[in-house]
């Protein structure tokens, strides 16, 4: 098993990026194949080992950014890190690709290069998100912003599959999206993807109103790439901003600095709950090899962590099950 | 001028509600109908005061509960509180209906009983959501869960005469949801809804991400209302759940016990911004009459703020505002 790593993707690439490829290799025993400029990579590997085994090097001069216009830089940078990237897992020179980089070229990416799985409508990306129980699994957070029943209930499937076999949540529960609990609420979207999912071999849980997101009632929460979007986006933006607030209120007052002091270890543990780091990677799921999106702000924890579920994706099968799956099934 | 208040809608109905009429009316000096069961009603107001100036009362004898089916309940319990308050201002002895009821009943029986006003294509309602820098008014947060570009483009009209009026915010700017900031992202819906707000006489933002909400960048957030109730109800139920993980890590040990009760008075400062209840109720703008849906949790306070934005809207004239902004600039 190979796996292919755009180490220029990032706000923290490559230095990180390398880093928590030497932990993975070490850890979990993965053959690496690490794109980007091979200069930099070299040094970055001197600076810290001189064991390169299992560590192959592509070198690409070239690096997609969160400017450039996604579609169009994965055509016209042909030498850019994720474009090899993507090229050598089509090229059978390794099993899945991981990138911190831009959401949208990998999207972009993953869809032109590599192709969909054959019977996918649309590949759709599928973040975890941290809940007070534990996690859920959002799917889709914003590949597709227009969307058919048809697309919910194959992002159903593809993220029941994932689930139980690259998080071990066996026979997870599928929330769908909407506005209210009972059927026949929502847009024309959601009561035509109820039905679907309603007479399907998923565990459908039923409607999953936005309120109840943060209490993980569900393991997976369906929904459009528009309203996934929304919901991970506000998500990430309200935590963050209550905290700092809260430090704010925190740090206003000398009795309430002495205060935070004593509430700062409880408090640290309740954090990092929230830390997306701490949850690895978002695999773009429907597309013909694997590929995980690590967090713009990866670290080498979650670097690792992100080849770990490119690893045990490959090891699962998971895109044979999701291809048997869809071709198995033929619902309309 | 004449306030019609269902009573008999709320989780604290019609104790609370019956009270905030009264501190509405000796702060105020508005004139009052109340609506619902006239023994409770008279008994509560005997309990408090024996000045029973500028009060009447309409009794009904039913009530409309979340429990039921919002359009069927407006159609048959025609002895309700909610369809007798709104009878009530449809037949000109009142001019503002406020209720803390069903928002599906409200919304219903806005819509059915008072009707449209000319022009206006979709009624929305439109709720103030607290962020860090202030508050924003969300529109549409649930009344039209499948949009037009024209019925947004009316809700960012609506949206910036009510706030500039009522809550007296000079050019409120108008940022319209979507999961990126460039020109040309989104879906379908949203490309077509920014290309007539950009050529508006309207103080377009332009595109407003998710993340950004809580930040308070624009004073008008436009959506369709599935996604705006995504946006309200994620925010409320994840502000609890925070709020309540916070409590839980403060409270887990001696310590920080300890720690929390000198961060105490700092942190309800910042937990009030939170409070839905501070900011009174939601308009349903685009009705014939005004109508503000007042939080279902709404104690004697919020009830009062209500009914003063219901006295706001009538005295600077928002709805002949509305009437003439629709059918002046004809943009299609």
């Amino acid at each position: 098993m190979k796996i292919v790593v755009d180490v220029m993707g990032g706000d923290k690439a490559p230095q990180e990026i390398i880093q928590g490829c030497l932990l993975a290799r070490d850890e979990y025993n993965v053959d690496l194949v690490l794109v980007g400029r091979q200069n930099e990579i070299k040094d970055e590997l001197n600076k810290s080992t001189n064991n390169f085994n299992k560590i192959d090097i592509i070198n690409a001069e070239n690096v997609i950014t969160n400017n450039d216009k996604a579609a169009m830089a994965i055509r016209r940078k042909k030498d850019s890190s994720l474009v090899k990237a993507l090229n050598a897992v089509k090229n059978n020179e390794g099993d899945a690709v991981v990138s911190a980089g831009s959401t949208g070229a990998i999207l972009s990416g993953g869809l032109f290069i590599l192709g969909r799985i054959q019977g996918i409508e649309r590949p759709a990306l599928a973040p975890v998100m941290p809940t007070m129980r534990d996690f859920s699994l959002l799917i889709d957070a914003g590949a597709n912003v227009d969307c058919k029943p048809e697309f919910l209930y194959q992002f159903a499937t593809m993220g029941s599959i994932y689930m139980e076999r690259v998080l071990n949540i066996k026979s997870p529960s599928v929330g769908l999206v909407n506005i209210g609990t009972e059927e026949g609420k929502g847009n024309k979207l959601v009561i035509d993807t109820y039905k679907l999912l309603k007479d399907s071999n998923l565990n459908f849980y039923g409607n999953l109103e936005c309120r109840d997101i943060p209490k993980g009632l569900v393991d997976i929460i369906v929904c459009d790439g528009f309203v996934g979007n929304t919901i991970l986006k506000l998500t990430e933006g309200l935590v963050k901003e209550v905290m700092t607030g809260l430090k704010d209120a925190i740090t206003s007052s000398l009795k309430s600095k002495v205060g935070g002091l004593l509430i700062k270890s409880s408090l640290s543990n309740f954090k990092s709950r929230f830390d997306y780091k701490e949850y690895g990677g978002a695999p773009l799921l429907g597309v013909k090899a694997p590929v995980i999106k690590a967090h713009g702000t990866s670290d080498r924890v979650a670097v690792k962590n992100a080849i770990r579920q490119a690893k045990l994706y490959i090891e699962n099968d998971v895109n044979r099950l999701i291809e048997e799956s869809v071709n198995k099934e033929v619902r309309m």
